[in-house]
């Protein structure tokens, strides 16, 4: 299955897309959140869906999209994760994954605008895999860890790499910005996708390429990154965690890019759409 | 008024304490999250107890306490903000507060044991202020900073010293682990605390006290965090921020002392009440 949420922010109602159409499901009566993955609620949806066969109501082309899972108790990610990409950033091939968190106030539709925060000059892109996770995990095995997958979603890991990097302290600083983390088209379901680690994912700024790579160059794949991360916290039903971006960010260039008002991001994933966020300045309308 | 939840993990009611006992407001209908927050429920509760003088059952004491919010959207704290205690950790004081996130996971209560995590050898503890926010902030200057704050809370911000700082990446790793965020025994509004900026602040280990402070030295005070925060991101109604530690971590200490099952920590702040936690092995019941 193919999971949206739809409608205005914070009042978004639930859809899938099946044949590229997308339907209400708004019926089914209930979120896509912590509850409803860990209450089986994707078997539930997809007999709902066996049941209402022909009968649900398309969503109209004009509605927003918002994320495609409601708000999660974290965003998790990985960096450095690729390694051309840990070296445009200039730092070493991690030992182990780096671990750091988005702000679930990031939160954003893929199709909503990236708002640069005041006094910000280095907003940065970066394409990534993530996935959602479907049941509580602690201490899960490598073996297991698939298991613990809900299915997979497009994310834009939008950094600022001045507040990240140069501001003191942590990543956490340039990585939670409101608007930072625009997710989806959808959430394809683990069955929708045959192999997360041979998906090519790309990301364009203002038409031009600039990220252009493939889940197989990751250095962590996800069983591990499942296994790893779950001996440090638990991970809960409808969590996000984003595995990290490949090379061909604004601040490998040299010089670097940032991202301007006006400016147009699009990014995309094999089996997991295309996403497209227009830039914009704080206080900008 | 100082606000109360309890009753088993995940089941919590809410309750208040009105002259040192604990009555149970269940029946006011609302648990204190980020809803709550928002929809002025301070004031509204302070009307439910006023209509409800002398009917409210008291809560049993053997009733376990949890956190006393809901499980907020974000935990936030702040680094090195006592001089001392960026000395004994080796850091430098910071030119400006220095961000990082617990993972809401770590949330517990106040009387819950601390599990240590398995493979953990540098479990420490710090006591700290926290304030809940009251409405939603973002930019928001110094000046109006004191009308965000809800109240304040007494934490435990336990942190794995190997995974925080040895282990690559951020501080999150260390940060997040399940039970390594006490939280209580209450949170009193902002009108119980006349000064934040005068409470003595201690944590006793086994009995012997190992950290000794006051508030008065935090490097960042109050309204600057807030105002300071509230650029790099939105901060929700029930959005928990800890404003570090004073010195007298385990690390600090020559050889370093770090928690073993069987250790009793107890912690308290001046007008916050005291909590205590019991210290156990992962799988230890």
């Amino acid at each position: 299955m193919k999971l949206i949420r739809w409608g205005n922010p914070g009042q978004e109602k639930t859809g899938v897309i099946i044949n590229e159409v997308k339907y209400d499901t708004s019926a089914f009566g209930e979120d896509y959140n912590e509850a409803f993955f860990e209450n089986d609620g994707l078997n539930r949806l997809a007999s709902f869906l066996k049941a209402n066969e022909g009968k649900l109501q398309p969503v109209g082309d004009s509605e927003r999209l918002g994320s495609p899972v409601a708000r999660p108790s974290k965003i998790l990610c990985i960096g450095l994760n690729y390694a051309k990409h840990a070296a445009e950033a200039k730092m070493a091939i991690p030992a182990e994954p780096i671990l750091f968190m988005k702000s679930t106030t990031s939160l954003s539709g893929p199709f909503d605008p990236i708002i640069i925060p005041k006094d910000s000059v280095k907003s940065d892109w970066e394409v990534e895999l993530a996935f959602v996770i479907g049941k509580k995990a602690s201490y899960v095995s490598e073996e297991d860890a698939l298991d613990y997958v809900a299915g997979y979603v497009l994310h834009n890991d939008v950094s600022e790499r001045e507040w990240q990097l140069e501001r003191g302290g942590t990543w956490d600083k340039g990585k939670g910005c409101d608007t930072f983390a625009p997710l989806g088209p959808f959430l394809a379901t683990s069955d929708e996708i045959a192999d997360p680690h041979k998906l090519r994912l790309w990301l364009k700024l203002n038409g031009k390429i600039l990220q252009d790579s493939n889940t197989d160059d990751l250095i962590f794949n996800v069983p591990f990154l499942i296994s790893y991360v779950s001996k440090f916290m638990t991970l809960l039903p409808g969590d996000v965690v984003s595995t990290g971006t490949p090379a061909g960010v604004g601040m490998g260039f040299n010089p670097s890019i940032f991202l301007k008002s006006g400016d147009v991001v699009e990014l995309g994933i094999d089996g997991l759409g295309v996403s497209r966020q227009e830039v914009k300045a704080y206080g900008e309308s």
